[in-house]
């Protein structure tokens, strides 16, 4: 039962027996996609507790009034219903052997195979192949064998495209045009209801027995939201009738749809489906799987000696990176469970730069420059969000979705065990610290890739225009100094705080840094310090980032070298979180405590200030950050999944090396581990990104500090050898460490890089 | 496999297996209501092909623009999920003994029991109970018994209300407010997206143990769309927990609710399920049974004997007679499938007036009323398709809905098996017959029942504006005859059709009666003429109505005496039909052929002119409607549920009685029968109006011929006795009818009543 980690050295993930109760693990972890499109991966037949999931990224729509924007689940078309003499195909009837699932993460391919008894004795073998095509972004490949194994049967398959799927009851799309074309080609058109995007949904089939095709026609059904075809094949004992299906998804929110109408997509839409029939399922399986050896692991290879898990779960992190992220367009950004899953609605959170933007950084700058790009083209919801809250400048909304609807953060979740209502959410309205987490993340993309361009055409002005909410957002106090109140830090059990650590630091350097471009591009960029300058007023909002770091309050270490979260945690009460700390599923303590009294409690979701440490390592002392460290991590559940990796790395700066791994262990496992219920919503995207945090920036010791290269290895227990690329201002650099040396080479070799590793400046 | 008619004596429908793939039958025939709220039998445990409805009477809302109006699938409130000793109860799983279902008709209560043995060997007994209260209009009551037989376990069990429900895909409700009170009961208020209606639905539960009342606080879960409340009970061996759910449903659309604002809804709705809680599941029951008893059982009671089958197939279409009326509330009409199915979305038809009418006009003249009332209500809708079409008057709808939307015919329906797009729908536009049976059914009613107070308020209105409508539908011909072009009749295969002799006869019938009760009405009540000639300008009406009259072309029979269908019918090529006449499922013919070549085959759905024969009886001569019977008959495939019923009592008047009980027996079969799959949208409504009819008017010889009673019984074979009671002008007769003798008694006994019986005049 649950995951199989057997077949992992040849980068497959498997499950070897089907738990009907079970299903959302393998269709989020072993979901496939390409950045366009993401597919869960719901078996062929369906069951009760399945979740079909077909995203495609940056379709947002809204239902209605009472609901925020969301990545709807657009129709399915990988079910097929197969019976056999008149048995429908189920695993949850009739006896079930050798069966296996396995998602090959190398190639992005799924198979499954199994030889199924039907409940009247009828015996057949079954596999089922599928790909999405990282080559081809509109298309997914499936390919079913069915082979009786005793005597003849005839095998009735109904197969087509079913719109009625929904966001958890919710219809985002209008049933629309269904067509068939020659008895064969089958198309559907579905509409959002708000945003009016065209789905255009073809499929087409082709049978075959032994190889050989079979020219059939289907027998057609048009019905409500439903379109599918027919087919009844008699099959000798011992024969293989395979049934390929090949299916695309075009928009017209494609960038390669521009300026085409629907019919015109739909018609395109009809000539793919002939193109990909020729092809037929292994020419295109092949030729998807040469573009994940190039685009992906021949570009960013990494490789864990001495742990074979380990080894594949930084694998798995980089199929799933690659999976999430829209590369291919900077309108649309990574929602928190990539395209796995309905989860946090598609919406993109501070996960993005802080989580895995780093891994995109350095292994995929052009990837990493659309993601920033997308903030660059967001800034009109930012404005909308400052403005209605009476802010100047750029505030960041806490999700993101559309690039001008500003805040869609949900306004209630769950439920208060005390009251029986629902939780209402803060971050929309307080968590404000995505801001300047957006801002450091422009930074860093700047400096690592040096790519310039970028700062001139956006990243300049990112950095001031959300400096200038930050000034606009400080409130004068009693004491003369400046303070922000009423914010949720990261650490999201605790609302309504005031001078949280983290908010404010990040704040200041956020002021600090637009600062000293002001300088920067009135001394050595004219023209840009120009233009810059009568859009956002830089001379007139200089003094208030001057006064406002001068003023703001920043709290200081108490005399235990403590950093205080914020003005009340350190007075809180202490409880036994042991409970809590050793739970399985996250959120234990919500169920025995609303969250008010949680907020009274010393007990963290994330630790704040220990974030804080990781971003912006080189201005605290270490007696600071391992008192604090030692404070917080006893009171932190990591009940956000973002949590584990972020301290694991700070264990790794700790010297903290058993608790580093262990918490990496943990982080890993998030998705990869063997708990069937915790990827139901979709795989968690941000951890991905910490699981190459913990491996490159915490093990591998790889960070930019202050504009500068550091590599400090330490590998953990069992490691003998880690090596892996990165890429810095353009120069692709191959880092290998053991136990004993570290060895770095310029792969690119066109420019003079300067590192220091382990203390010392090198310069390749 | 299959229905299991075992029990039908004691008034019980049953089935002693369990198809998984077959769930839709049982869900629709065994379905529950009061015409208030209509529930459809899904099992409390969940499976992958149900489909479980809960629908409440004239609650339309409108999904999108790109669809009509329809009845919306509220939230669900029956589901419970068991699980023992962590196991799920599931009947796909595991060993299922002594299953049962049951639905006893004559009490309205469903019970289902089996023995279940889980995968893992632990055994139980379990028994669920359900009604909807005919007494408490929004009241649902359910009771589960669970008995571990072998060993002790622990039960796990969630239930609540899931809004998740949808029509196909289409989501109706927005997501509401969702609260605890208590940590007990359970609420959830949705409302439609378009028309604004709110339902409360409020849920408790009480468990108990061997009788004792457990006093727990529930696990509470609120999810998006979704409330529910989670217990865990340890039983020993041999004892029994019991599980009560209380439920109720109200809406803002409610009589009984007007000038109440959501939250005063949800106050009552709360103190009504503690009122239920303390009343219990058994006391519910009574006294809904009670009231069955007393509302349907004894005040229209008939008596088959001799086929015990027969007697329990018009007992189960009195009981769905009784579930699909909306007694309570003229606003509303009875939808296609009753309220037990999305099927025809809810819709009105001509089927109230030519079908289903009779019944309630005959049984329960105040429900009768209301159903005429609606029609009344619903001119606002009548003429603005009128002023749409450029026509005068009242048009009526085909499908009818709200009572000022109009048409709510699709526009698309199926697929054009040549051309592999969705076909035509061209009912809603031309199919314009069902202005004369609105007509039709006023007629009825107010002279069967004497109903003079609806006729002076309502009626003599609404047969004058319908037959405003039909002469401004006139069209002029070269032939200096008025035509009606370009209809569908009844018979919905011929589309487009000229003088359709159904449409023709009607539309004379139509402006004839206007023309008479003008009279009338100028004689007799002049102030009403007064007040409706200015309304409606009769005096300049009637002109038209006379010239009308004259001058329309009424098909005359050929030398053979077979009236034609229409101008081209009896021109068309006959094929060999006795594949589709011999066909299990209805629209074979629809697979081989598309519409446009039906149109060109002497092919029938159902018999237009036969239909125009039982409702205007007296005016065809004997020769021509046998010609006519003989040569439409064996071109009609009864591809509609209403044709059988009709064919019958005109079989019966044909005397050929095999055939009339032939087709008695098929028209009693489309639900009752054992074919699993042609319920699944829901039952069918007018085919429980037509075994009625067939019982009442065709081998009760119960007719209302130009005002008078008329009774010509003739039983077929093997019925030894037939009694019913009819109400012919307030006056309650029991008519007692066996091989030789005909009594008819009248019970109220306070009016002389005269009536035909087999051609000799009585006076009772």
């Amino acid at each position: 039962m649950g995951m199989d980690y057997s077949r992992i050295e040849d980068w497959i993930l498997r499950e070897n027996s089907f738990d009907p109760e079970k299903l959302g693990k393998c269709e989020a972890v072993m979901s496939l996609g390409n950045g366009y499109l993401g597919l869960r991966s719901a078996t062929e037949e369906r069951y009760l507790n399945e979740t079909r999931g077909l995203f495609v990224a940056g379709t947002f729509n809204k239902f209605d009034e009472n609901e925020v924007t969301e990545l709807p689940n657009a129709a399915d078309m990988t079910a097929i219903h197969l019976s056999v003499n008149g048995e429908r195909f189920s695993l949850t009837e009739g006896i079930a052997e050798d069966y296996t699932r396995e998602l090959n993460i190398r190639t992005g391919e799924l198979r499954r195979s199994v030889t199924w008894t039907s409940p009247k004795g009828v015996k057949i073998r079954l596999a089922f192949y599928r790909i999405v095509s990282l080559k081809r972004l509109h298309v997914i490949a499936q390919r079913v064998e069915i082979v009786p194994v005793e005597e003849d049967v005839r095998v009735e398959i109904k197969s087509g495209i079913n719109g009625k799927m929904a966001n958890t009851g919710s219809q985002h799309f209008s049933d629309g045009d269904k067509r068939f074309y020659d008895k064969r080609v089958i198309q559907f058109v579905q509409t959002t209801g708000q945003s009016k995007i065209d789905f255009v949904d073809t499929t087409v089939h082709k049978l075959a027995l032994d190889g050989e095709i079979l020219p059939m026609e289907a027998e057609v059904y048009i019905e409500r939201r439903e379109i599918f075809a027919g087919y009844s094949v008699d099959i000798k004992a011992g024969r293989t009738l395979s049934v390929e299906k090949y299916s695309s998804v075009y928009t017209s929110r494609d960038l390669d749809m521009e300026g085409k109408t629907a019919a015109q997509i739909q018609e395109l839409a009809v000539e793919t489906s002939r193109e990909l029939e020729s092809l037929g399922y292994e020419v295109l399986k092949d030729e998807s799987a040469k573009q994940w050896e190039e685009e992906v692991w021949n570009l960013a290879p990494i490789r864990i000696e001495g742990n074979v898990l380990d080894n594949f779960a930084i694998h798995f992190a980089q199929y799933h990176l690659r999976l999430m992220v829209p590369a291919h367009d900077a309108r649309m950004n990574i929602g928190a469970k990539g395209l796995s899953g309905e989860g946090y609605r598609g919406h993109t959170f501070w996960d993005t730069e802080i989580f895995l933007l780093p891994y995109y950084i350095f292994t995929a700058p052009k990837t990493a420059r659309k993601l920033e790009e997308y903030r660059y083209l967001s800034l009109p919801g930012a404005h909308a969000k400052a403005a209605h809250n009476h802010y100047q400048g750029a505030m960041f909304p806490w999700e993101s979705a559309w690039l001008d609807d500003g805040e869609v953060t949900p306004e209630y979740m769950d439920v208060d065990i005390l009251t029986g209502k629902p939780n209402k959410v803060w971050s929309g309205f307080i968590e404000q610290h995505i801001t300047s987490d957006v801002a450091f993340g422009v930074w860093q993309y700047s400096v690592i890739t040096g790519d310039e361009d970028y700062m001139e055409k956006y990243g300049y002005e990112l950095i001031m225009d959300t400096a200038i909410f930050w000034a606009s957002r400080l409130e004068p106090g009693e004491d003369g100094r400046y303070h922000i109140n009423d914010v949720v830090g990261p650490d999201e059990y605790r609302e309504h705080v005031n001078d949280n650590a983290f908010t404010n630091y990040m704040a200041c350097w956020n002021m600090k840094k637009a600062m000293e471009y002001y300088h920067l591009l009135k001394d050595e960029k004219p023209e840009i310090f120009t233009r810059l300058n009568e859009k956002l007023s830089l001379d007139a909002a200089y003094g208030g980032w001057k006064e406002g770091c001068e003023k703001l309050y920043l709290p200081a270490p108490t005399k235990e070298n403590i950093l205080p979260q914020d003005d009340r945690y350190l007075s809180c009460r202490d409880i036994d979180l042991s409970k809590y700390k050793a739970q399985e599923n996250v959120g234990g303590i919500t169920r025995d405590y609303n969250l008010e009294q949680i907020n009274r409690i010393q007990v963290s979701k994330q630790a704040d200030v220990l974030v804080l440490f990781f971003l912006l390592e080189d201005i605290f002392p270490q007696e600071v950050k391992k008192a604090s460290w030692k404070h917080y991590e006893a009171r932190t559940l990591h009940d956000s999944s973002l949590s584990l990796s972020t301290h694991s790395v700070l264990a790794c700066d700790m010297g903290e090396k058993a608790m580093a791994y262990d918490l990496f262990r943990r982080a890993a496992s998030i998705d990869l581990g063997p708990f069937m219920g915790s990827s139901n919503a979709g795989i968690h995207a941000a951890s991905f990104g910490g699981v190459w945090e913990c491996v490159v920036y915490g093990f591998g010791g790889v960070r930019m500090l202050g504009g500068r290269l550091r590599i400090n290895p330490s590998l953990p227990e069992g490691w003998t050898e880690l090596s892996y690329t990165i890429i810095w201002k353009g120069q692709k650099l191959a880092v290998d460490v053991t136990k004993d040396a570290v060895n770095v080479e310029n792969l690119t070799g066109t420019k003079k890089v300067e590192i220091e590793i382990n203390g010392e400046k090198h310069v390749l």
